[in-house]
């Protein structure tokens, strides 16, 4: 099977399954885990801030980041084309008692001054903004640049709003951007990044900031049933996708550029060329019905998801290899032969 | 004094004070006010609606019918420039956990194909969406047409979405669209609309709808703190409000129109003519800073608010005359020409 | 009609009407009504307080000083018994997401040594503790002494906690330990009192404490929907509840007296004579059913509400005359032969 | 170390540790992994229901129990002792906006009568009883009858209310009361239990009910950010945590009950002999300072936690031998004389 729905479906390396096997762990509740104590240390190191924090998922992570950092009745800013938006199932409302103020921008990127006009005055009538979240990479596939980020940061400290990276692919950002993820961090106060995905660990994410956000993080976690006990044995595997599967994303947008000019060479398929920053490649083909394409394509071995708003995306990763790329599009051009 | 700053302001008639003097009252927690009930009787008969609950303001009807509408978690439409969004301080987050999905829209208007697409579909990633809310008068100025809401009332329908009507000024807008308010409200499974501002009663919204749906409406009102006692003091007001003073807001939208012709005569000003639905006016005046201009009308006795982004909005109500704005009009060419 | 459901039915004074005729008014969301202004420096004074906010109910003011209190995640400490925990509709995890800590006695003064247990020390698994309420005078119709409540303060502000007072019935509580209201709210940082019940005002009560307090509690209000346009109308009948009703509760408190003892001279009735504090009286009475009896008064023109696990409760106010409690004894001595 | 804080300290076994290693997995969130989908098949066979769930820990499952049964503004009758209330972080009140109703009980065990009493009746000051909440073993260490459960039981379904088990420990029950654990779990609507804990997976807990409640449950965890990737690696170790390391528990109870009767041969200590039901043993001991204790045991490679209200509690799990126990009173009575 070729499965392009989403790095989400990375499995482990066989060096992540050994470091699992053989991880020395403790009662990470009582922070007596070394394994997940050791990951935290990297990855704080790796993002360049005080501190870090495993948790379950991205999306545990960005929730987290919400309540740790706001006020019950907050407003948080956000791009409208943002996961916290869009794909976290109305989550800020229901833990963290926030109202959110979406900007409209398809690549998560509204105008500087837009985001100045979003942020509240003092009115009996207005919420506090409590918080800014950005994302880079964006899920559009396209990346923020570094002096957006600096900007939006500048206004916020203005403001004294802190601001939250949605990084779950900040390692893609960085590379795309040609920087250290670091640098990418250092425009925000709190920054969450995934594990799992392109690094290819089978769970989980790490949230990171300040010793003091992170310590009253920790408390969050524990509300949100974000404790888990010998998590070493997960940790192992993230301490192997930081040291060592990072540089290789390089690889994964290489195959995302090459499918997307394979692709364009197709008639009926119009690649979205300005989303090709990382390892997605989206692109509208309307010749043939989705249920129908999505069917074939499985019949040939291909997992990809039905349209979202008519384009497609597809994504590549570290079980995709540069001969699965001509594979699927060798079965494509025979699909869309029909 | 002249009060411009809006209709919120509008005080007491001697009719309404002698009703409320007069009034026979009971324990309205136990539903034994028979001023109260009469409100709420007639409310409901003049909207149209099943039944009707009297609320302490527009910000509780509309909190409470968004409370009373949706599951906690769910996702609730709204134009970004509607009063719920941008004027009710987060209470949607905080009261009944909702997310809100604003559309951006300057009137309170956006095209249907738009709220079609901000419906969510069922997936794991996706709040329900639990209700859409529209308003109407807009707070812009402009009132919505009929058929706009009728094809918003259609499209919710069709996916089993609840509509609520913000109609703080309902009867102002049935005014311009020359309608009963009936007609208005019949596009929405509840609506709130406002016994103060024009209307002049001194405190008081009805929240109205299905016989069940007021029901639960009570019962969540009570946990809102918004069960009072011998209300039917200010219900006596409220009775005088919808049976004797919504014929007479047509003359504070000639006062509107009057004003905004004599101020467009001023070169320094420049009215925003497209949004004289109603009983506000709308203008920009850059030549006097705000805090100078707002400072030089009230010596001169006229109190108006500061400028939103640049805009001043004046409002006409029961206690500015035909002469009050003659007069207006003269103070403020005094100004200009320092 | 002689109606001994509660307090919370007497209907407001001629001067209290004539007040409301005549009340100077503005709008108090603009702070602008001199009336409400003026209730609550009056309110504030009266309670020895900084500052006193006007809210529509007594639930409203309690909700509003737990949400003004703690923060999101909170514990709250209340005796069991209390009306926060047992009649508000369950409003402080709606409303505040804070945890209730009830503490079992049934007159709403627990052992110090148990509110001091129940204080959380710091530890990843519990909540912060937040906030301590206390009642009185207690809905059991019990008053607590001053040194209880002076030792809940000291506790409370050893350990940093601020403490509430629910005083819907202050002033009963005052007269019933012969003391001052302020004395009693002076063990408390926030108070709330009603204008209604005893004192006879048809709305509203009042949240008073520290001039920081009260303008954070003042946004709380506009957000949970309290904030009312020309409310001096009802702050008027406010001004003559707190300076011309407060005294005149010493005879709804004799009335009970009175009542009690003729009842307790009916052989099927227990009196609970240590529940005699205030304006009610609290009894068992088993040899006719509840719905009949309760049907039987209303017949012969009394009101009464069913019991509360066998618990019937009549109270007095100012509606109800010495006259009355003779009549009521007569009426119920002809329903017991029955 | 011998580690006697909990059993949530347990490692996993050197066949988990393999399973693991070898595990099949895929995205969970896609519902692709096999192992997940195989453990959670298992795992609700194992408990009689339906269908079951994967968590990342015992909160996130309880918690998630409650948003899953509950509407926002319910109350939770929950005895005062138990996990959901003491040791959750008052999460009930964030993530699911419920009020909990504490009944006293130091064991888990209030009357059925009292919990019969705490249920509301519908008015307009009562929240919904939503939900009843037991826990078996209970964390005293006791275990809760099957006839208890089953009473509480036929209560709830009397009144349409669901009752969810926090079973994080309901193996251990199971062994105590000599039944199988289906059979305990048939007394409530959903049940949670951990592999971690006494059956020694690294991390995961499961809730399990019926088809539709997981269903629904499934798309809060993904709310709460439980929706963890490739967790099969978890997973794994869990199908061998239910398959072999259930009946092993039979020892830690064993090693519990050799444990407090060495213990209680001390003379300064007094164990609680009806609290021995499971794999704890607690104790009161107060001759040496709880600091100087704690700090010996540890200088003597033994970890335990500091007393609780005066009382020590020592658990006893699968990496804690008969000789352990020996090894570790062997010390305490060398600290004693001191």
């Amino acid at each position: 099977m070729i499965d392009l729905r989403s790095d989400t479906v990375t499995t482990p390396t066989e060096k992540m399954r050994r470091s699992m096997f053989e991880a020395e762990v403790g009662d990470d509740v009582y922070q007596d885990d070394p394994t997940v104590n050791k990951l935290q240390e990297l990855a704080a190191e790796k993002i360049g801030k005080e501190a870090a924090l495993f948790v379950p998922s991205g999306t545990f992570g960005n929730q987290l980041a919400i309540f740790t950092h706001t006020l019950r009745g907050d407003e948080v800013i956000v791009p409208s084309s943002n996961h916290i938006f869009v794909h976290e199932v109305g989550a800020p409302a229901v833990i963290s008692n926030v109202q959110l103020r979406t900007i409209d921008d398809p690549y998560g990127m509204p105008s500087i001054d837009k985001i100045a006009k979003a942020i509240r005055n003092e009115d009996i009538h207005n919420p506090r903004t409590g918080l800014i979240c950005m994302e880079n990479a964006h899920s559009s596939g396209k990346v923020i640049p570094i002096d957006y980020l600096e900007n939006v940061h500048k206004l916020a400290r203005k403001c004294s709003i802190p601001v939250h990276l949605d990084g779950a692919r900040i390692f893609n950002a960085a590379i795309a951007l040609n920087v250290d993820a670091k640098q990418i961090a250092s425009s925000a106060d709190s920054v969450m990044f995934c594990l799992s995905k392109g690094l290819s660990a089978p769970v989980g994410s790490i949230l990171a900031g300040t010793k003091d956000f992170v310590a009253k993080a920790r408390k969050g976690r524990k509300l949100m049933g974000g404790g888990m006990r010998q998590a070493g044995v997960l940790a192992a595997a993230g301490i192997i996708a930081l040291n060592e599967m990072i540089d290789r994303l390089a690889e994964d947008h290489e195959n995302a550029k090459l499918l997307a000019n394979l692709l364009d060479e197709i008639p009926q398929i119009h690649v979205l060329k300005d989303q090709l920053d990382i390892n997605m490649v989206f692109f509208s083909f309307n010749t043939i019905e989705p249920e129908i394409f999505v069917g074939k394509m499985l019949e040939n071995g291909v997992k990809i998801n039905p349209p979202h708003e008519g384009i497609y995306r597809f994504v590549t990763h570290k079980d995709i290899s540069k001969e699965d790329i001509y594979t699927v599009v060798k079965i494509i051009k025979r699909i869309v032969k029909i």
